[in-house]
């Protein structure tokens, strides 16, 4: 199913979650910290599986116990719905650790 | 056991690997392509469980297929022997994807 640009209500729940906006790109960005290396790449894998399923894939930076993280959508050149939809996934796994 | 600062021999190894100076530091950093995420993702797992028996850990970044990664040694502020050990399973590791 192709991706489908996010509409504001979409935009407003990312805003609401702790993605800001990235400058000068159609993009959300989010930092996390963790515990250590172990927690954070144990969260990394759970987020680089789910990545795998939905064919959408994140930029992502880590070192020791922190992950930030850039979420767009190439294919249409911005945020889409399946960007809001990992996020979700994103901050649930987070939670959880 | 405490890491070593790297000598010229150590420098000169990594240089030779392909492993750039990083701008206003004492680190190196060299980028990895392979063929998708999964084959990236698998790359940065096994480093990961190296990094982690070395309780010695790379700065990285990584979209879809693609790695950058940044090695220093934050208890003595730069290069260490960790670094050229460190570098030379991850060289080794991303030929044998």
């Amino acid at each position: 199913m192709a991706a489908v640009a996010l509409d504001s209500s979409g935009r407003d729940q990312l805003e609401a979650s702790g993605w800001a906006k990235v400058e000068n790109r159609d993009a959300v960005e989010k930092k996390f910290a963790f515990i250590d290396f172990n927690e954070a790449f144990g969260f990394m894998s759970r987020v680089a599986l789910k990545a795998e399923v939905m064919c959408h894939h994140p930029e992502w930076f880590n070192v020791y116990n922190r992950v930030e993280i850039t979420l767009s959508t190439h294919d249409i050149g911005g945020l889409s719905d399946r960007d809001l939809k990992l996020a979700q996934f994103i901050d649930d796994a987070a939670q959880k650790n």
